[in-house]
């Protein structure tokens, strides 16, 4: 770990310059990685997890110079337990690469190989994007998470990280360069930029000819930057206003599990429910129940003008809801309540304040539930289930990039397969157009 | 047809204004094409085919406008011809309608509904992506055939044509607009943009908020311009510069074929051939035969040093090509030739080369073609084929909207399916996170 400092430019003095050796070594890597073998990769992965390991002493001194200086910057105890890298977090870091070898590889699986009227049999094959660049903020184990998510996938990756994490970000750079090194494989594979200067994410952003994609991971105004500022495609999450809709026709112990669930499990993360719907005809019989169950919890309930009169009858007081209470994601335990008429009243709802992540339905209507399927545009979309499920290890990914509100390439929760494309594959036996 | 000039508008005072109104209006009827049903949309195709043939007369005097203007503005014949509707033209757009509706529904298609350890179902639904605008240049079929494949595959779409087929588009705006009313869709679903004001494709450039993806059809230099002021995600087509390449293992007569086919079946298409690449112990025995063919078909050759010699020795003399022709779209009877001294040389000239389009080896080794198709980074890649089968109906996509050269979403032939996406459908029975 002794050459690591070495590796922080904190003033580079041509960026752009810099940059472009940057983009065009993962341009480079990236052939290399798009064909190395799953064995090669997950030999890769194995090697980089045992470095992490290995170096537990020097990834803590290298953290420890970052918390020094966040504390000495006034970051408050909550980045500052994000920043911070203890032993348990180091090895949960190696088992998740560890864990990543053990998926399936997505690269060269060939789908619907078939034979058409010419003679030609055209299928399509799985391939690495190419070139990915991640924007990310202070939690330095997303630098292993998602190199590991990228070399798995086949894909070269550039990684910069917040400034506050730069020299954990290094550190766990040169256990990846070993990593890469044991299993034969370019360095440039996986590059951390060296530098805390803004100007390379502007570089980053515009490098269309090394890099394929932009994933941002942080608050919603820096991916909101990003998105507005990137030349390059980006694949975005931007937050999570998600809604459960208790349907006339819910069973009420599902309504009540599911609802409660939705809100309290955790209450920072996207696919927690910042909405509830409810029908207007099952809300007496439900709404002063749950209510209950909240404020119990200490959840903050907003009403509309229904859900207050209705609590206010069984004796509970709750504030009004107003019109951005609709369309805040509120990450804490805040809970805005509307009684709607029906289904369609909440679809349309939904529709207006939805910001597309994960909506559900409680109820035993199998038309209803069809019909919520079919017509709610979101990224993920249930019947009778929590909207805490919407996550990449719970759908079966093994792990998860980030979850998409977009609707190109990839919606919800993008694991490996989210990181690559399919292109076209044609055998002939010298068929020819007529 | 009588109120078709009334839709053109010259000149509208609140370009922005009308934008935003044509924007809301496409979101607006994007929710009720989502979610019709397969016979709603295929009768809606049908009622535009039969209206498309009723109104032939009026389509061609619309047209004769479009075609007194353009002389009038000295187009040369090729763009006059591509303008024009003759009676085979307009047939074959309702033909084009007919058999869109024939395709199978993509919308709704549940993939991989699996259970998972949690209990809950998790699987994939296909999905309209929303709102597509559409730009495209001076043949009036497109706006048949553009607006069909949308609707078919639950999307509106807004669509902007070349000035000079204006009266053209208008006309058969007109016919679609009463197929969708036969059908009960709204008009909506389909609109074509009423003014030649160059200020609309900006504003339809800028509506992040009403509009999901922008396909540009035409040239380069509008393709480019397109993506690069875009802030809506676009799939795009810049060029076609696919390779053949002759491998020393490679049969004889299937080299002959593919190489000659893949040039000159068609000279003005994307998937044409521009370079041949050749495996230099293989070229004595095939290239001057080749080149023969080639010369007899009136395709002039630009070879490098060693095709040069090689045919010259054959009494065959050729240009000398220039670095600038390896990265030349000719869409002319002009092949560039170069020898190599294997696949490697060959894999390394198309990734240098190459738009990633389609690329095609001819071998007989089984291990080569393996790699070949795993390693060349292009959106079709082939064996023993030739370069001209890249296309949707070729591939039994049914239609296209266009080629992707892009990586993100949809690469090679766009068909149905790359005009939707997936959500993610969770189907419990009261499931919560634990």
């Amino acid at each position: 770990m002794k050459a690591m400092n070495a590796n922080i430019k904190s003033s580079i003095a041509d960026i752009t310059l810099y940059m472009s050796e940057v983009g065009h070594a993962a341009r480079h890597a990236s052939r290399a990685i798009g064909k190395a073998s799953t064995a090669i990769k997950n030999q890769a992965l194995g090697a980089i997890a045992d470095s992490i390991v290995e170096q537990i002493d020097g990834l803590k001194k290298a953290n420890a110079l970052d918390l020094a200086a966040g504390k000495e910057k006034g970051l408050d105890a909550a980045l500052l337990d994000r920043l911070e890298l203890s032993d348990e977090r180091i090895h949960a870091m190696a088992e998740g690469l560890r864990q990543i070898a053990t998926l399936p590889d997505p690269v060269g699986v060939i789908s619907s190989l078939a034979y058409r009227p010419s003679g030609i049999q055209v299928g399509q094959m799985r391939v690495p994007l190419g070139v990915i660049g991640i924007i990310y903020e202070s939690r330095p184990n997303v630098t292993a998470d998602a190199a590991g998510l990228c070399l798995k996938s086949g894909n070269a990756v550039v990684l910069r990280g917040g400034s506050e994490a730069i020299h954990s970000n290094q550190a766990i750079a040169q256990c990846i360069k070993h990593g890469l090194k044991v299993a034969g494989l370019p360095e440039e594979v996986v590059q951390v930029i060296a530098t805390t200067d803004r100007a390379a994410v502007g570089e980053l952003l515009r490098m269309k000819q090394f890099v394929d994609v932009i994933i941002p991971r942080g608050g919603k105004s820096l991916i909101e930057r990003i998105a507005n500022e990137s030349q390059v495609p980006v694949i975005k999450h931007l937050d999570g206003i998600c809604h459960v809709y208790i349907d006339d026709e819910a069973d009420k112990e599902k309504a009540l599990k599911v609802a409660f669930n939705s809100k309290t499990q955790r209450y920072g993360t996207c696919n927690t429910m910042e909405t509830l719907l409810l029908a207007e005809s099952i809300s007496a019989e439900i709404l002063p129940v749950l209510a209950q169950m909240y404020l119990d919890k200490g959840v903050e309930i907003r009403g509309c003008e229904k859900t207050r009169s209705l609590l206010k009858a069984n004796a509970i007081d709750v504030v009004a809801a107003v019109e951005a209470d609709w369309s805040t994601e509120y990450l804490a335990p805040i809970l805005s309540i509307k009684i709607v008429q029906g289904m369609e009243e909440a679809i349309n709802h939904i529709n207006q304040y939805s910001s597309q992540h994960t909506e559900s339905i409680v109820t035993e209507n199998y038309t209803r539930a069809r019909q919520f399927l079919r017509e709610v545009d979101s990224s993920s979309v249930m019947v009778n289930a929590s909207t805490r499920f919407a996550d990449g290890f719970e759908y079966g990914l093994g792990a998860e990039i980030g979850i998409s509100t977009d609707k190109l390439h990839a919606r919800g929760p993008v694991g490996l397969e989210g990181l690559t494309s399919q292109k076209y594959v044609v055998l002939g036996d010298g068929h020819i157009r007529q």
